[in-house]
């Protein structure tokens, strides 16, 4: 599997019309599966000697950029609040099916012995069934109820300096290859308070960029990262700065926009969150007391629908 | 509702530091809600005298940027094809739950008596359970079923001057108010063959644009849109080409990436599909015989992976 393809197009200009070789980003679906309560591990009932079966279910499928499938699969088990960290994780791997053009598309992780999956968490987080429908308020509540870090641990509380956050992107871009040969895949970046990369991924889907990279850092034992800055390629939704929250990530910054949801939900958290990191300027939405500026601590939000 | 949020940032620039106003484009969650059989009829039953109940459930949680929440609504239904066409519409309303501060999002979806919802077709789409897990294959299977027009009305057989679709995004951003403002969302337009603008629509989310773009022409009995271009400001996923292929829209142009599984699909479907169109140029990836060149009529997709 490559995350890259190769295909001839025909290119248009104002004064030229050619046909030429070309790279895409490629896309396709990965299908989660979760085992847990013992179907791999081969015991047998102690009086009748059958196997003792567990459970197995799909969990989701989300289109993504294959690469770093393992990351992907548990980091979205962990920042959905399905499982508490690499502790619950006994083995992932790719699972091969009776389909011909498909192999690399499924893959199984199988919990230990013991850790059961929060599954009433994931159905609260995909769809919302209760009465008060789905809000702001529940989603946050969702997420403070099953983060094993909590708020606390946003820490990060010496002073970042602008110079530091302006210098991000050109740290990033020198990272992302295939980003530059295809223009179509979101990064996403750790890097610690020196400066220095941790990690990225990429993905067509910016939400598994971000759980490759909370996966591969959770597997590594890096969690909570509560020394770390979390750099985006687009732009700030709602559901990444959740993600980020999950890992105790103190600071955001995005390339992009952030939107009205991600910029609550980052107050809510404590989160810094910063948008529109381009072009040697940014913006701050949220916890300006973690950046070194001669200004006020906080920038507040002001609702006010226009 | 509006689609823009005012807060105050502190803005950071290499030699300033300073609070301001800014915009922000708004995200929230929508529940989309439908009911069936009967629930708002207030049918009695013939014997009893009771109230016959039909069905009602939540379908899905979309983040989304409000406004146009119906087109929204219906759209989803139409290009996961959970209803044939605005004749399965009874009414679309908004609910009142007993949540203070969740007052516009939740939708209910009301069908006709006698129409009943593909919802099998939605659980497919949604999370695949064969155990072949999902595919290429079996996605474009699933929307060949369920299309109401197939593929054979991918007309505009017309050929499409290139001079045309450069000037597409300069029309676009004349369009594309909120945008100008918050640079936090994405727009979906559909052009017919002579440029005049039919519909423009923008959400955070570049697949509600097109939901809520053919939800609304949809509801005007527009369908399918066989003479038509659909313009997207951003990227064109898998999922984009398979909701436009529903409405039988046979050119897509989009100003980001292709990517790989889109230009297999546009290719399955015999969509027109164009990338990259900014700056006076543009690729195209697929169906190449609907634009007017000198050159050899397709460009083939070569699978070659690096």
């Amino acid at each position: 599997m490559s995350n890259a393809l190769q295909v001839s197009i025909v290119k248009i200009t104002e004064d030229a019309v050619r046909t030429m070789p070309d790279l895409l980003a490629v896309e396709e679906p990965l299908e989660i599966r979760l085992a847990y309560g013992g179907i791999e591990t081969g015991q047998r009932h102690p009086l009748s000697g059958e196997p003792v079966l567990g459970k197995m279910q799909n969990l989701a499928v989300t289109m993504r950029t294959p690469g770093h499938d393992a990351d992907l699969a548990v980091g979205f088990l962990f920042t959905e609040g399905i499982i508490a960290g690499a502790e619950d994780v006994k083995v992932v791997e790719h699972v091969f099916l009776p389909c011909s053009e498909n192999r690399q598309n499924t893959i199984l992780v199988t919990l230990k012995e013991g850790s059961i999956p929060n599954l009433r968490q994931a159905e609260r987080n995909f769809y919302t069934t209760s009465s008060c429908g789905v809000c702001g308020k529940a989603s946050i509540q969702a997420i403070r109820t099953v983060s094993p870090f909590g708020t606390r641990t946003l820490a990060a509380e010496r002073k970042i300096e602008p110079a530091f956050i302006l210098g991000l992107p050109d740290r990033l871009a020198r990272e992302q290859r295939v980003f530059a040969e295809t223009g179509g895949l979101h990064a996403a970046a750790l890097f610690d308070l020196n400066g220095s990369p941790l990690l990225v991924r990429e993905d067509v889907g910016r939400h598994n960029a971000v759980d490759k990279l909370i996966g591969a850092a959770m597997m590594k034992g890096r969690l909570p990262l509560a020394q770390t800055v979390l750099l985006l390629s687009g732009r700030a939704s709602f559901e990444l700065v959740q993600k980020a929250a999950m890992a105790a990530i103190p600071v955001i910054a995005a390339v992009g926009a952030p939107s009205s949801l991600a910029v609550s939900l980052a107050e809510e958290f404590g989160t810094t969150l910063i948008g529109f990191l381009r072009n040697n300027r940014f913006n701050i939405y949220s916890g300006a007391h973690r950046v070194n500026t001669p200004l006020p601590e906080n920038a507040t939000l002001v609702k006010h629908p226009l």
